[in-house]
């Protein structure tokens, strides 16, 4: 019941790649797979398609198709470079909106439409220079407990840009409570941080949390930007992922973007299904624009594997056409005393994130920062 | 090493509660409820927190603890409010932010904090006043395949229209894609509908899809109202919930909002882990400010029970303190011969949602149309 529509119409041909992994008996796998080539394109009975590129072009295409593990096949399809438009969130659709909804079909791959192959504006080379800071691995940590106010804040701030720590971020909890408000903490915290850094010579940053809805988190960034930081922090599992591609894209502003993975562990623990965690605190936080993916690090309070953890750090840091690679940045529960073997682990590309720990180490907050970048600077340069 | 803050500092004692499912052995429940407690609040070692409300009203406490299914456990945490402020982001965050990351915790409820309870703007008896059908189901369909151009697409709506379908949403997938740009299909659509409107003398309206990263979602709501536009529809799992807050809250915007289940499915899959599905489709989308919570229905082209999917209609319909009613709206696969069982099992207040099999019913769409709407009728007013 869909009229013919203009036999003039064709797609370009250009396809991105979308690889799953899905449950099915064996019998059954191919009607699933197309199932899933109709379900994230057009939406419709295939038998009502009309003929022409509405049938031909735009569904989903098997490109591969093999077994995986028993019950699991291993599935590549494609998609018209038409149906992402130049949108990150529509590609997300496209990769796996209905599809979330259906169990048994996990994401593992998938290459970016032309039009958004993109990633963050800085990437590590870019940040390093920045900070200034050319070969060690950077340390970050995080200003906290959520409840102090905005002075005590300022002088962790400056506590910690004294000890040469180089990104302070804010913990991913402070938003604009009252007893820290947002304008008043960041302009408070630069202060702080550019006094540290007259003291010291270093060009340590300080990255306020702009998580907000969507107006609000725009005008916390570019607020953040005049105040004079030097980095920001956003939760795009939160805000959405279209702000951190805004900010990456904007003319408006130029800083880096640390994410954070708060409210997002569904996507990669849900069994089956959900989103390989490499893929997603990886590829898609760099394409999104995130110049620091921020992680569960193994072996602390959260529950990833190294294997993992390693997984996530290559797709950050691997060659992807037109994305610059992005830092890994492993955090959550961990002390000085991991410093070693999280070098040896990731190498130089990473950039350390100890929080409340580092309020253990030394007896002042500034030694303990110091404690921490010296065991990060040791045997790197 | 925090310096002891002024003691002057005391928050309001004002909490909201959260029920979380929590896995773990009998002997550690405690520790690790505890240790949720603090993760999602002043995530800081609480052997460090200086005395005051710092240590005593910041972090969670636990307010209920008991047994549930064999290693499971069913644990109440409250929080202050100070810690969400009036910011549903960061509400969610403290929820579910860190404590998403950690395998074999589930959130069961929640209540809002006080600057937070409010949800949607019309609620089920505003939306019905909007499209003045006082009583029967509303019937709901999408324009699609993804990849029509605008012309088909208008004509779709008109037909639809004219067969007295009371909202006409965009397919999720289509976004500003080159073959039907969003402001010049949001102008056609709503002129057919209106031509419709002005045959019928329905109030029909059409729901243009706005979801788009931050400024662009908003532009385009306000666009499609000084269109005319009826309603909007957005994606909250890949826009963010506050897309839906801050037009729900707006002064000049004033639209009902459809919310659409697309990229959220890994959070009610995530196992054992995520957020119960009733939870979230219900009671979050409804406080995020949605008129109308899509979710895939029973015995479609998707997984969830019956059970769940009344729980979920429940949960838009109960009573919360300052929340109105939300109108579910199960969809997915669904085809006129089961309106009879919905209405069964829905009774009146709920938005049947047929979308491409509407295009099976009847000669043309206009009469597929009346069809469904004569069956949603029937024995309701």
């Amino acid at each position: 019941m869909i009229d013919p529509v203009s036999p003039a119409i064709a797609l370009s041909g250009t396809r991105f790649l979308v690889t799953y992994l899905v449950a099915s008996a064996a019998q059954e796998i191919e009607a699933r797979v197309r199932s899933i080539a109709l379900e994230q394109t057009v939406e419709f009975p295939e038998d009502l398609l009309p003929e022409g590129y509405l049938r031909e072009q735009m569904p989903g295409q098997i490109e591969a198709l093999e077994p995986d593990d028993e019950g699991w096949f291993r599935a590549v399809l494609s998609y018209p470079d038409e149906a992402a438009g130049s949108d990150l969130l529509q590609f997300l659709n496209v990769v796996f909106g209905n599809t979330s909804l259906q169990p048994g079909v996990r994401v593992l791959d998938f290459s970016l439409p032309q039009s958004l192959s993109r990633g963050p504006r800085f990437g590590v080379k870019g940040v390093r220079k920045v900070l200034g800071i050319p070969v060690r691995p950077l340390a970050s940590t995080a200003l906290k407990p959520l409840g102090l106010p905005v002075s005590e804040l300022a002088l962790q701030a400056y506590q910690t840009a004294l000890g040469g720590i180089d990104v302070i971020k804010d913990d991913h909890g402070l938003a604009n409570q009252a007893l820290a408000p947002f304008e008043k903490r960041v302009e408070r915290c630069v202060e702080a941080v550019a006094a540290a850094n007259r003291e010291t010579g270093l060009a340590s940053v300080y990255a306020p949390n702009i998580t907000a809805d969507a107006e609000t988190a725009l005008a916390r960034a570019k607020f953040a930007q005049a105040a004079g930081a030097g980095a920001v922090l956003v939760s795009p599992g939160l805000a959405g992922f279209g702000v951190v591609r805004a900010l990456a894209d904007a003319d408006n502003f130029r800083l880096p973007i640390v994410a954070h993975p708060a409210f997002t562990g569904s996507f990669v623990s849900a069994g089956p299904g959900g989103i390989d965690p490499a893929l997603f605190y990886g590829t898609l936080m760099r394409a999104a624009g995130a110049d620091v993916s921020i992680f569960p690090n193994y072996g602390g309070r959260f529950s990833f594997s190294k294997q993992t953890c390693l997984a996530i750090a290559e797709r950050c840091l691997e060659a992807r056409a037109g994305l610059l690679p992005s830092f890994p940045s492993p955090g959550g529960g961990m002390g000085l005393e991991r410093v070693t073997e999280l070098k040896q682990t990731y190498g130089n590309d990473f950039v350390a994130l100890v929080g409340g720990g580092l309020h253990r180490e030394g007896k002042t907050l500034v030694e303990g920062s110091r404690r921490f970048v010296a065991a990060l600077a040791q045997g790197a340069c």
